[in-house]
């Protein structure tokens, strides 16, 4: 028997798109690991109805355990916890003892934040010490309690669905999450959930129709695709296959993998959860190589993805945002000439970036972007969307270089992010030891030579192009 | 009467998390700018049943609208147009007009990528073309058509709800947008909208349980709140206040924000819907003084963030990331001997990194940023969270300064983005004249200054902690 959840998440401010709900993701991901099966996300807005809407049709598909994330703060728009209360025909009752510890963590605020409004922290600590009666208390991370809250037992009698009530802020949530886990609430649920396996696979350089026909080339060849769950997307430029299955179906799968590796050999890059980031890092971390940028259109983001990871001081001395050309020429020493002749957008300069990259920082591996991100600057030679990108290594004789032009779909923030996704995989495929032949004009990128398709669009330019469309 | 409408966000990659939905917010506004009021977003995975049931849910809340997104593409798991003709009553049949407009545009793809399979493009063309009978048929954007479909009229007998069905990839979705809304069908749940009107404050440098005073304030006074609809959230480390109307209630509204900018006026930055980047780079190019900027702990993400905005050339030269010391002294000129005796993590290297962006890009104004953003490096004196962070601007006499040091809660990600939030901030407040007194050492900035509270923790340092909690 499986075991299925839904997660609501409370407010409006995520229902609008201001924020960026990053809970319910997250939940998938812990219940899938405790073998649940996660049905739906639903967001609402701070309306008691709605919330009570959404809970209802939890209910009705008869889940098992509903998460709910938000609506524990201070403000009257919090109205989470009395919600679920009445959901689960349980009044609701002021608990001194999280009262007083709310008051002791409030302590410390005081002190800090001197002038602050005593009546309304004492009014928002009394808010939230009041919970459904009988509901398991999960103790605060910040100030508001989280709840685990199964059904009354006057009510229709069933032990489910039971209630998980967490605070709205991604800390606070996942610091809680392991006590709520604990409770024999949560238990109970627990005690019918199966257990999944599941992989990604993540390909670069080819669109998404190809996967679907690679998936019917293996259902024609006998692979029963039905025993497994698989789901494609196309995300920052790269293909993931997601699958999952049952204990059983380990053959099918391994089946079904084969067929991609025989098929994509060429554009399948990682095999083992990592991403292009992960493996750019872990190679250079191992091989003792630095890298150094110089950045135009993205203007930054490929230094900032590049230390997004921990530790990435281990390899990444520096970067320059060179957005003026005088920029270009005095800290990364692109002469002022070759941008007259050529243009700020093209070959030459992407590799003058790459090379001034390593010599202003010291580093034995550049990357140059230079592009037209929009929604200004196109021309009819140059539309937006034209990026030059070059990854030169200068610790070999004679150095060693990959520079491409691509053609980017989107507008000015999907061609800055995708910029940052092909000169990774530019970075990786370097380091892997290819080259651009020497003296060889990049123009017309060779199909093998980046793993796309040849002509003068590059990998990235499918994603919402004509193929691989959604 | 008001008209309610509910979005379905389908594809497994999205309830995983591993796509953020941005086709939900998108739609949201679009939904508000007509008068329809958007009760529900439920994402689903990619099977049959939860997809209906997110519909049945729907339309037993009574919507009269509903949108999808997704599910559209080429591959097997997209299964919308069926799904959804099948909720409505309708048979699905080839349209043979849109499979000649599919092949038409699959034609140029042909010829670009001549590699590919074409009994493949051949069958996802023909499945696209796929459609409920009598829906009406927006044009491709991709290849995939979009869809308006109402209920067959030998269902139940009711006109609602209609479901608008949409392609995935958010740009074309929004090119889509405006067919579906001409469509008769759209039209008619149209003639019940009402309208709305809102308005949105942001504040910096006080917790959200202030605001929650506020609004009782407000209440006590005798304004009626229960006219507005208002919801509060911290975003980025900003606070936002979104209340929402009907036109009645204007002068109720305009009595609520009397109230909260005579308590916050310090601390009120923005009642214009412009955001801090906005509006220090609205500063920028009408005074047309430059900024540069040189990180350190942000690692590119201060220059990302400043080139986020189209036109960013006219005020934005470029910038240093100087990750490694070295860098810090080479590039930025900051002296080995001013690190080695205060560390990199201080006051002294973030003065020394805001004049030295000044001089190496020629900008008037310049950032500093150095500080520790964790997992690791962090100590008893200088903990994980603590940023040191300056703005200089030269073209005044003596040189006009503002340093702030902030312990920023939350994860490596979280310091990061944050630290780039109060930069912009210390930023705009130099832009507009403040600066700290010639000499003032800063570890222990005044409240007026920068608009928070006193004491050696900063504005950003409550988000998640002990006051605004949610």
């Amino acid at each position: 028997m499986s075991v299925r959840a839904g997660v609501v998440v409370t407010g409006t401010e995520v229902l609008t798109g201001r924020v960026v709900d990053r809970n319910g993701p997250w939940l998938s991901d812990q219940l899938f690991a405790l073998g649940v099966d996660h049905a739906h996300t639903v967001v609402v807005g701070d309306r008691d109805d709605d919330m009570l809407a959404a809970l209802g049709f939890f209910a009705r598909q008869g889940l098992e355990l509903i998460i709910t994330s938000g609506g524990l703060g201070p403000t009257e728009d919090d109205r989470t916890a009395e919600i679920v209360g009445r959901f689960q025909g349980r009044e609701m009752v002021l608990d001194e003892a999280t009262e007083a510890r709310i008051w002791e963590i409030l302590s410390g605020l005081r002190t800090r934040w001197p002038h602050l409004d005593e009546d309304a922290i004492r009014r928002a600590n009394r808010k939230q010490a009041v919970v459904p009666r009988g509901a398991a208390i999960l103790p605060p991370v910040g100030t508001a309690p989280g709840l685990v809250v199964a059904p009354a037992p006057s009510s229709a009698g069933s032990r489910f669905p039971v209630v998980v009530v967490l605070p709205g802020p991604p800390r606070e949530l996942q610091a809680m999450w392991p006590a709520a886990v604990e409770t024999a609430e949560f238990r109970a649920v627990l005690a019918g959930a199966s257990s999944y396996r599941s992989k990604m696979l993540r390909l670069f350089g080819i669109p998404e129709s190809e996967i679907a026909a690679t998936m019917r080339v293996a259902r024609e060849g006998g692979v029963d695709l039905d025993a497994l769950e698989i789901t494609t997307c196309l995300r920052r430029g790269e293909i993931e296959i997601v699958s999952r299955w049952e204990p059983g179906a380990d053959d099918v799968y391994r089946a079904f993998e084969d067929v991609v590796r025989s098929r994509h050999a060429d554009v399948l890059f990682s095999d083992d959860g990592r991403s292009v980031d992960t493996q750019v890092a872990d190679m250079l971390r191992s091989s003792g190589i630095s890298v150094a940028c110089a950045e135009s259109c993205t203007g930054g983001l490929l230094a900032a993805r590049l230390t997004e990871l921990d530790g990435a001081s281990e390899y990444f001395p520096g970067g320059l945002v060179t957005y003026a050309n005088e920029a270009k020429s005095e800290l990364a020493g692109v002469p002022a000439s070759l941008i007259a002749e050529h243009g700020a957008v093209s070959e030459e300069v992407a590799k003058a970036l790459a090379d001034g990259a390593r010599a202003a920082l010291h580093a034995e591996v550049g990357v140059g972007i230079t592009g037209i991100a929009g929604p200004g600057g196109g021309t009819e030679g140059k539309p937006v969307g034209t990026v030059w990108l070059s990854v030169s290594r200068g610790d070999v004789d004679p150095v060693a270089r990959l520079t491409r032009r691509v053609h980017l779909p989107g507008g000015r923030a999907d061609v800055r992010d995708r910029s940052t996704t092909v000169a990774l995989h530019l970075l990786r495929r370097l380091l892997m030891g290819e080259s651009d032949a020497p003296g060889e004009r990049a123009a017309e990128p060779s199909a093998a030579a980046a793993g796309e398709p040849s002509g003068t669009h590059g990998p990235a330019a499918t994603e919402g192009g004509p193929v691989g469309d959604e």
